[in-house]
């Protein structure tokens, strides 16, 4: 049984190499290497596999799981810059990518064992990403 | 391959423990638990995964997937009281996970063996559920 | 200029008149009138008009129009039987048309004469009324 | 990690085996075997499944993944008749599963080995199918 | 207070006016003239405008507003071609704009006078129209 | 007759006055005055209402309309920096206001007189802002 909480959260961010040139990062990113940044409406869904508790009917109360998402994801993306603000993209390119590798391995860490992880991230409503660890 | 049908079903409930006290009620289940009962207006994914029959091109006319799904689910559930009016939920708290599984064995009995099932259930724009009967 | 906050909040209802038979309310009301109540995912937009104020660039602070609307309206609706708990409805059918002009009044009371008011309020993805006051 | 892209075109059709009565025709595929055609917009996602090139934080740039798109799949499709046009559809009813299966095919042609490759098709907002090339 | 009606309806269509030559159909109406039709699924709004019932606490009976647009409306466009199917399109070019005209026409004799009427159609995520009879 | 074209675009942005100090930026624009800026999916809709032309059955040809969305507001606004990269915004604030604004004042100025014009900027889910020239 899997459950899903959905989040959002808004950011700034850019892609772009700093060992290449402009004209390279342009290439690769066109107009998402922009230098003063642009930005998005990030859709975040959490899933989480696991047993149903008896007693509560729940696999997990999504109470919980909202309050870590917000405590350890939102927190350090929400009305920020990725790039600037971020130390998880400081080497790291903040693609649609590489956002929700970062979240899956941040919500990894708060989670039981017991339970198995997927992260979504919508970056707009063309493109998006779901992770599962492997 | 596999095919989806949604419907829509509007239903009231509560979520709460008979043995538990208020207290533990409350703290388990937050406002949730509101003794009068609250409702949603649930989304219901059928997934079902089979060969295409060539002499169709369906893997289940959705027709007649739309019609078990009204006849078996809707019929039930659909603006209804799940505690009061449902015998499925007088000894299961209807918490978004049980009524997946609940309507998973109920489509389960109702299709060819040839089909594999997934249900999902959306209960709000914030949370929902995914049961694939294992 | 107008700007909207968008809400949601889950309730029960039930719609009938005490002195209708329960014929008379299965043939006005249909399902809508089952005993037992049903529920929904009201999604509730406020839309307020007025000048733009050119300190702050906004018509009114959104921050501010949520928290009135969450105090004004969610705390008495969310997660509540509109029949059994609301008093606004003891004497008045709960219909979509009356949700919206009993919030529309609500808010009016609490917003500045400066500014114009309508309250869009969608019962199911069929089903949306909107209230300007008229 | 798997990404997505989501397109969308429009196009006619019509559900019928030449091989059958009309009766016949009417019985299984209803008013989508209606003579003169009727139409939709699809909803497509391509879902592309690999590892993260380290150097651009992408699995595929989507930059290319959407002319691969539009390039194979949406200049056949789009502002099409898919029986009349389209020539995958002359010995193949254009049900949802088959659309779904011919673009999957028309992809897995497109992109390297490394990718694994999932396609879905939204015909309506209550029908849509998942192919996985299995 | 105004109420609102969503349905929704899947049909071909081609824009083209006979007495021009192909390349002026083409520069006027482009993709859209392709003369084998393509489809859309249509999404309409119907908006009532009038005053509650005070015994009902209804503007209109939505299930008879729903009755009204299956009847009139879904029965006449919903999987048929609008050019080669519908009288309404014999003459006039079924754009967005003209399909509105003609179903508020049809709405509009079908409605008590003391009723405002507003339809809303939506061709695609990124075109509608709405038409207010004025 | 009212038409309707939907655009998007991705910016960053900060609201903040420079004349404010930063105590006070916080308590007005809260996190929106975050100094390295966060960003949006805007989603734009532009109404056009005028006569629908008897030879085209348009109002407005929309792939017009959409040529001058894409030239004079996305050009400038999208995946950009409103602060930093639009001169528009050299001295006014980009609240939602203040953007459905400019966008409004610049369309207004490409459109023919007879055109009355509207429009509607989405910043997030549940924030928008609708402008009419008044």
């Amino acid at each position: 049984m899997k459950v899903c909480r959905r989040e959002t959260f808004n950011s700034a961010h850019r892609l772009f190499r700093e060992e290449w040139s402009d004209e390279k990062n342009k290439e690769i990113f066109g107009k998402c290497s922009h230098p003063n940044y642009h930005g998005h409406n990030y859709v975040l869904e959490v899933w989480v596999d696991g047993p149903i508790d008896p007693m509560t009917g729940f696999v997990i109360d999504l109470k919980i799981l909202k309050q870590i998402i917000h405590e350890h994801v939102l927190e350090r993306f929400d009305h920020r810059n990725l790039n600037l603000d971020c130390p998880e993209f400081k080497e790291l390119i903040p693609t649609t990518e590489n956002v929700a590798a970062v979240i899956w391995n941040i919500l990894r860490s708060k989670l039981d064992d017991k339970f198995s992880l997927e992260v979504q991230v919508q970056e707009t409503e063309k493109n998006k990403v779901l992770y599962t660890g492997n």
